[in-house]
């Protein structure tokens, strides 16, 4: 790369577009998975419009020079990380949004936060169901690209239920509309499906449409303890094969006295798991759900169960099992797992990490999505320790080898990114993975959008 | 081709798998699009397992003979059309299934039923939600060819949202694993989700793990009759943006009557529209939401209003709405349409219909499902009067017209098929179009699958 083609580029975007300070570059470096091998970028591109996207891509493909699209950068499987010599294509400018309360429907720009979006369609009486933990700081581009899921996906579904249209911009700088504001379309292939979750891999996304829902009514929420971790399993299994509630969360005892360390809320110490289950069924049928999973929490072993209706009381307990990452990362470094195994697996999952961790010396929490089988399985370790860091990481590949043992997956929201591209083929096998470099040589024959991500 | 080769195609599967009897091809060159121009098919080959769909994928491509996947031909776009000297390769010998009510899943062959899955996992306590009208007569696989819809995916969604895994055989006879029994999984691309909808161009799919929900509640039921279209659609759009109904259904007065005529239940013959509303919240908040849906329906001025939670009062009139296609198709041949729009243009879209009715002289009734968008006008003509028959067609591609002009599109939830595929490009553009090849060449670059149908 000469600095004249760079220079090229400077000129065709507005001033202050390109970036090449170097402390600058330095903050774009890393996503929350703090890849300590992370390239340093060429530059750092920040477009305004789809239009700018497009030279940006134009540029990079005749200079053969890679792109890694970067949202907020709170992804935690690196596939934000830098590339040497790259650029860091940032959304961050691109923050416009509409709301269409006819349709049901915003068209947003990719750069604005999750919690931006809720709150823009909140004031028009509307929801957007999907919340990942990080509300507050994705966004919803990121969302896109890697498919999040959150909270409410037990009921709700994951970010890819909620995009009816994309705009992408392609490796050539093609931009490209899929979809749109229509309920139901199957005209054509399902590509804007194919393109969620791609993780920057197929196209920049430079515009969604979001199918929005009445807004959400006020849940109820029963909270247990359990001494033993198959039990509160047992309970998840009973509970999804009856009624559809729109939260069952779980913690293990590392994650209930980190949080209990902090905020003081006086959580049983002694449990070996916790779990946080809500129904947001309206009236009589939401407290209905909460009365029957407290009675099933009840039979399956429950030490303590407690309900309330009240909307502020259950909210302390959510904000108690969002905390739980936060709580736990105050006793080290972390390396964040996002296994995901069929829900009778849930057990020996936790019993499986719990060995791993007694194995390799590390402390390890585990925090689930319980409802859909998905795990958060935190290895804290402490970096300046490398015979410990050597051993987390150890922790992190045995992990991922025992969700994938139990018929599970490597990432149940977080993406593959390039911490755990080494594990994938392993999990999906050679014809998979040769179809996925089929498409992503069909559409990116160069290798310019975030080469060495996800597949 | 020479009979030696298909002679070995023969002695590759088990007796009886390959027909050839021109009685027997015949019944095979057509689904319910009925297209004339339907090819005659070298053979039938009716595979019992994934095994010997891959023999027959790598014997086409051996032999480049083109190969016409088909469920129950029960499709409305001539998907499933008959090429010359072509295979058909039916999945009606693939009918197993196996329930899981721990996972909450189902792994299904292809050619199974869509009513006979749903009987199948309600043995089990458990519910398979899409629901297409045709749900007695079509075929799963067929279901996730095309991403069917129905009524209840106002609420519940379309096929897609149930598909957790599929086994696909590709072009080249490689059988390939997607996804599984796992509620979340963002390893590598959407793949799964690719596939669903792609109509029988990019794989044949010969297993699928489907997600299933815990039974529906009993709904309560209301139906509506207005003097005008407007009325009804405003009222669709008041009500979804503040509820979500479980079926939101609407008919014009030409359905009506046609069904009036053969039940003879008492329904309104001079109104211009009815509507067809439920709710499956649990209790009271479902008897909430009908009341809630009949005041929205008296205050945009319905000629008369009626509320029910007897579920075979309510079913009465959902078999009404069911029996529409049938009650108009009494009156003539039918060209089966399915377009879509936002749904603030529904009012429109009626309205250009009847229009476009007037000015082509034939008879057309709009049946819709509401709630979504998405609207069925159906065509009726008489095939042995040539200019009707012309001028029925015209009417067939100016309704899309209409539709994209409107911001819709040329099929909700039937697919392209053959009958829509020179409209495809007028709604997604030559980038759109160009992005559907290159996935199409990906996996098939010597176009064995379906050629002609979809894309
Ligand atoms: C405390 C904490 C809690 C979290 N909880 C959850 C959770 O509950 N559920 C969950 O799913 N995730 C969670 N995450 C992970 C992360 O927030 C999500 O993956 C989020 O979707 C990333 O959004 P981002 O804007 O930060 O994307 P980035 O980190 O910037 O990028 C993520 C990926 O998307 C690509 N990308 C970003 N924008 C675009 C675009 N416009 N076009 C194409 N590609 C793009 C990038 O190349 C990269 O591969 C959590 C993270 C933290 C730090
Ligand atoms: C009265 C009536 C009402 C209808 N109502 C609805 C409705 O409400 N909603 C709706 O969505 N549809 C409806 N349809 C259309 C039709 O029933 C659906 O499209 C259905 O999904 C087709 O299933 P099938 O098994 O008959 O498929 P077929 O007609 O045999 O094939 C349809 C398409 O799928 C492909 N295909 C079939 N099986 C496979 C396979 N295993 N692998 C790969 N490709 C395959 C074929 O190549 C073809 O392109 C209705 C049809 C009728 C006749």
């Amino acid at each position: 790369m000469t600095n004249a083609a760079l220079a090229e580029l400077v000129t065709e975007l507005p001033e202050g577009t390109v970036v090449t300070d170097p402390d600058i570059l330095a903050s774009y470096r890393q996503d929350r998975a703090a890849d300590p091998n992370a390239g340093m970028p060429l530059a750092v591109v920040r477009p305004h419009r789809t239009e700018e996207v497009q030279a940006v891509m134009r540029w990079a493909s005749a200079n053969k020079v890679p792109v890694v699209p970067r949202g907020a950068g709170t992804g935690l499987s690196g596939g934000a990380t830098a590339i040497d010599g790259g650029l860091v294509l940032s959304t961050e400018k691109m923050r416009d949004i509409s709301v269409d309360t006819v349709t049901r429907t915003a068209v947003v720009q990719p750069g604005l936060l999750n919690a931006e979006v809720k709150k823009a369609v909140a004031e028009h009486g509307l929801w957007y169901p999907p919340d990942p933990s990080s509300f507050e700081i994705c966004s919803i581009g990121g969302n896109i690209a890697t498919n999040a899921g959150g909270l409410c996906c037990v009921k709700y579904g994951v970010t890819t239920d909620y995009v009816l249209g994309l705009q992408v911009v392609l490796a050539d700088g093609t931009a490209v509309r899929l979809g749109g504001p229509r309920l139901k379309d199957v005209a054509g292939l399902s590509l804007t499906k194919l393109f969620v979750g791609s993780e920057g891999t197929l196209g920049v996304v430079t515009e969604v449409t979001l199918r929005l829902l009445p807004p959400q009514n006020s849940p109820c929420t029963v909270v247990a303890t359990f001494d033993s971790v198959e039990a509160a399993a047992n309970a998840v299994v009973t509970i999804t094969g009856k009624i559809r509630p729109s939260m069952l969360e779980f913690m293990d005892s590392v994650a209930i006295n980190a949080v209990e360390d902090k905020l003081k809320m006086g959580l049983d110490r002694n449990a070996a798991a916790m779990m946080v289950a809500a129904s947001d069924d309206r009236g009589a049928a939401g407290a209905d759900d909460t009365e029957f999973m407290a009675r099933v929490f009840s039979e399956a072993g429950a030490t303590e169960v407690f309900s309330t209706s009240d909307p502020d009381e259950g909210e302390a307990f959510v904000a108690a099992r969002r905390f739980a990452i936060p709580a736990v990362e105050a006793k080290g470094s972390l390396l964040l797992e996002d296994v995901g195994v069929p829900l009778p697996a849930l057990a020996d999952l936790v019993s499986g990490v719990e060995k791993i961790a007694a194995q390799r010396e590390v402390m390890i929490s585990v925090i689930a999505h319980a409802g859909d089988g998905n795990t958060h399985p935190l290895i804290v370790f402490d970096p300046a320790d490398e015979a410990m860091t050597a051993r987390a990481q150890l922790a992190f590949g045995e992990i991922m080898e025992l969700a994938v043992g139990l018929g599970g997956t490597i990432t149940g929201e977080h993406g593959v990114g390039r911490l755990k591209r080494p594990w994938l083929a392993n999990q999906i096998g050679p014809d998979a993975m040769e179809l996925n470099h089929r498409i992503k040589r069909a559409l990116d024959p160069d290798n310019i959008l975030n080469p060495g991500a996800a597949i």
